[in-house]
């Protein structure tokens, strides 16, 4: 069968028996839209294997389930394929996702291979396989979250007049430029690939660029001294940079990293070699290849750490390069703390997570009145605020019009309640898709990221993002997904994703208010349980019910 | 804390708001009661660590929660502590439960101690932190329901004048001769252990023993040919005793095993030794009697190879000693085919499983009036009739009284339905619980039991306990478990549990009515899609709705 071309019906027609169910089909639909998808022939979504559907034949038969289903009726989906259509109710989920589970002893990359060979399994990924990814603004707006709480937590404001050094220009990391100056900071970005600068500048991610360390430093000084935002991409090798910022002095406000140190053959580029003669070496001595690449994430990190020590605030960025370094004698390389401990958890303990939203319209002025209608909901959020007056201009819309923000426990269900109204009072044009990403406070197992360190020690429990499931299952969910591997692999992680309509009915507000609080309370509720004040405080003030903690806390 | 003594309140008053939350409560009580648990005061259950609250601080924090849970709220418990109560709605679980989960990198058996004892986790087994385990009828009606399977395949009936041989009277192997007489056998228990013979005889389960074999195969000669059912506990080894009843010619009509031979050092006995000597060589040279364990296994499995290629019906039994014998240089032991592909997936395929139920009034007479209900409503189910006869007669009970037996896809449903009548109308003093082991058609992936071997290879596939556990959630069950490890240990299976209460109203008949038919509905489709023909075929007869199979079969 040839790969059709899709993409999502915009408007008010229905193709489904209902907005819940016409939801669930755009979504899917849009997931494989050209604009938003890296291979949709393959039915990939993103992150180079994440499916929406297992083939093409299961494809149309999710499509013509959905289409059919009642408004009281569900439908199962295992990993991609429509298995099941039975009866439920209408404030049951339409559509329940379970995706690349398998049985633990055999939850291994070889098997889940052998299985996707056999037609068995498929990997869904985060958001791809639970039919809810918007392109890269989540990756923008996530790395803008952690530049802001950066700024928060250090500078007690933004990043303005503040001067942050990194490294990595691809597919993540170049989201850092446009993250870090709508933050106020002037960045400096290392890159040694001239074409990743190149498309950086092209998408207006990034501002400016050099070859030249002494101009860019120049640059980059003015703007900090002016607070002006500035992103400067240095055509260079981290391992040879950042000593030499060391050497002279320069010492960051901030220092962080997203080279693809994770994987030290195809990912790291050493240095004093150009970048054909590091493909050169791969090829004909791998070895080699790796054993100067680890050496030179040593040299990196130890620079990275030599700037600590004369106070810069430095943090690993989720890429492995500590671990890395350890490896080539950097004996303190652990004293750089991750970006989730850091930065996230302390959102995650209130709530605070990736909140999302389409206009299943297409028409984005649609997703303009909600902008304007969030900045009136929150007036004192002054993060949201820059985050979604600058999105406005500089995010250009993947598939059907869609934002993302960072909300925490109380404030999504308001901005839910008041999304189904602006529905239902026509100020928007059709119903409004809320969903989130995987990594979010109380969705996630995965003790290599979003659960590194929990101060209790639990950082591989895997009950949580199960119950997650079930309760956003019991709330009402539009539709609920439970996915393993995600962005960290099979058997690093088990998560679950969640989707719900805002149609305008009165059936929707009811929902809506029940999940937006059960999907953000786990995340207060599982930061309660693994001994964080913060969400205990939180959970006190918003009369979050944990028994024990703020009910029965006298053990009966 | 001392551990106080456990008793489920019989009657119809209420600690609770309601009687689904009553149920949970008098449930999880029911399961720590002196007459039901291996050890209350550690709240374990049965299975050696199988709890049903992590520590008695959460027990006394669940049962407070359960005592003030609304009608429309939903408490969450993580491997045996409560940790969230969110507002829901009435068609939503009283109780999610997720036990024992991790993410799949660490599920090792270490981690999950380090873990438990940090006071993280606990172990759930299977019913024992799912709260609806109803003692040791569970295993009889198992083993029932296999030697059921294998008269009805084998010899169009059941095992009237039948020789059946077997080894090992312990903790499940010991249900044995009550289920096999049960169904009309004349069967021979091959036991080294007299203490254990003398146990199953004290019970009523064994009928005689001796430690003579020619008086044990006359016995059973002469009950065979009387067709009468006997089962004799031999005092012997079956390395010794079944090579020499093959010497002899005596070939039984089926053979099988329930000897711990998964475990060769303190498990499986070897011959030639006695008891003592056994136990005193296992302390002094553990090596050596493991050499002697795995070569008895393999005379042991050489012998009923022998007695398979003679005419007799062979299966293993789930205890491994197929590999034994591999090891013990037996090639062909895998000849012998598992008891699960064999005897139970054919029931899978119709979403048969156990069924089980219990009357929260406490009164005996409860249970009686549904047996004779069952029977009515079943009257052509000649199984089922013996069963629930038997059982009437011969099965104790242990604290609530319940019952199990196997019902189908649609046949379930039908039960709930009419046990809500029983209640409405007064006809049974007070609510009737429903639910099932975790071992069911459509809820476990367990590549050694219950998913081994399936036809397309999907044994490992993780995906199906968790749409299992998420559609009964939307359907509306009382209360949903998802666990990992369950029988067969940490790593080895992910399987999921629900209960749902007959309390008599319209909302509990709704509820029933789905729950009834998402729940064995999974098992059907779980084989549909594995490629078995008896489910689609069935699939079809009973309108289940498959996508691509007996919906929309043009793939669109
Ligand atoms: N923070 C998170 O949540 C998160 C999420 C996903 C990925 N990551 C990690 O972040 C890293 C970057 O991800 P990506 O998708 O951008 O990877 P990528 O491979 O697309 O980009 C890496 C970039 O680093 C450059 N590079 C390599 N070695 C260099 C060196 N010595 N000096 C300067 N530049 C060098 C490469 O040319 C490339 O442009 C990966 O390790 C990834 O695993 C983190
Ligand atoms: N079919 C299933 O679903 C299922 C379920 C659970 C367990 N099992 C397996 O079944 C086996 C039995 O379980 P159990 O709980 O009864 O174990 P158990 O340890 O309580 O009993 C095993 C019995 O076998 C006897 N025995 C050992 N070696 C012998 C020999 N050579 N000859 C005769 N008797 C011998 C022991 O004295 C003991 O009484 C185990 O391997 C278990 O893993 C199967």
């Amino acid at each position: 069968m040839n790969a059709p071309e899709i993409r999502a019906p915009r408007g008010t027609a229905l193709s489904c028996k209902g907005w819940p169910q016409e939801a669930a089909l755009r979504m899917l639909m849009n997931n494989l839209d050209p604009e938003v998808a890296e291979r949709p022939q393959d039915l990939v979504v993103y992150g180079g294997t994440g499916r929406a559907a297992r083939s093409w034949p299961d494809y149309h038969r999710i499509v013509a389930s959905l289409k059919s289903l009642a408004a009281d009726e569900t439908l199962l989906v295992q990993s991609g394929r429509a298995q099941a259509i039975f009866k439920t109710h209408e404030d049951a989920p339409r559509v329940l996702l379970a995706n690349s589970l398998l049985v633990p002893k055999w939850a291994t990359l070889a098997e889940h291979e052998r299985l996707s060979a056999l037609g068995l399994t498929m990997y869904g990924q985060m958001t791809a396989g639970s039919w809810i990814y918007i392109g890269t603004q989540g990756i923008l707006q996530g790395t803008f979250e952690t530049f802001a709480a950066c700024g928060q937590t250090h500078f007690g404001g933004d990043l303005r007049g503040r001067l942050v050094v990194t490294g990595g220009l691809g597919g993540m990391g170049g989201a850092q430029p446009l993250a870090a100056t709508m933050n106020g900071a002037a960045i400096l970005c290392v890159e040694v690939d001239p074409q990743r600068i190149e498309r950086r500048l092209q998408h207006k991610y990034l501002m400016r660029s050099t070859t030249d360390l002494d101009e860019a430093l120049r640059w980059l000084d003015e703007a900090r001294k002016a607070k002006e935002p500035l992103s400067v991409g240095l055509l260079g090798n981290c391992a040879t940079v950042l000593p030499e910022l060391v050497r002279r002095g320069v010492i960051p406000d901030v220092v962080t990293d997203q080279t693809s140190a994770h994987d030290e053959l195809h990912g790291y580029v050493p240095d004093n070699m150009s970048l054909e003669a590091a493909a050169e070496l791969r090829r004909s001595d791998p070895e080699e290849y790796v054993r100067r690449s680890v050496d030179a994430m040593g040299r990196h990190v130890a620079a990275m750490r030599a700037m600590q020590d004369k106070g810069a605030i430095a943090f690993d960025y989720g890429n492995n390069i500590r671990a890395q370094a350890v490896r080539a004698g950097v004996g303190d390389a652990f004293e750089i703390k991750g970006f989730v401990p850091l930065y996230i958890r302390p959102l995650f303990c209130e709530g605070k997570g990736p909140f999302r939203w389409a206009a299943l319209s297409g028409d984005p002025e649609d997703i303009a009145v909600t902008d304007r209608a969030v900045l009136e909901l929150f007036p004192h959020n002054a993060g949201l605020r820059r985050w979604i007056e600058l999105a406005r201009t500089q995010v250009k819309f993947q598939g059907l019009p869609a934002r993302i923000c960072w909300l925490g426990y109380g404030e999504r269900e308001r901005a839910g309640l008041l999304f189904n109204e602006l529905v239902r009072s026509g100020k928007v044009k059709a119903p409004i898709v809320i969903g989130r990403d995987h990594l979010d406070c109380g969705s996630v197992a995965s003790p290599n990221r979003e659960t590194e360190g929990m101060k209790d020690g639990s950082d591989a429990i895997g009950d949580w993002p199960i119950l997650n499931a079930m309760i956003n299952t019991a709330a009402g969910a539009t539709w609920v997904s439970v996915h393993h591997g995600g962005g960290v692999g099979i058997g690093y992680s088990l998560h679950a994703g969640m989707v719900v309509v805002a149609d305008g009915s009165e059936g929707a507000a009811r929902r809506l208010q029940r999940v937006l609080t059960t999907d953000p309370g786990m995340g207060v509720v599982r930061h309660v349980d693994a001994g964080y004040d913060e969400a205990l405080q939180f959970a006190r003030e918003h009369d979050v019910r944990v028994p024990g903690r703020t009910i029965f806390e006298d053990g009966r």
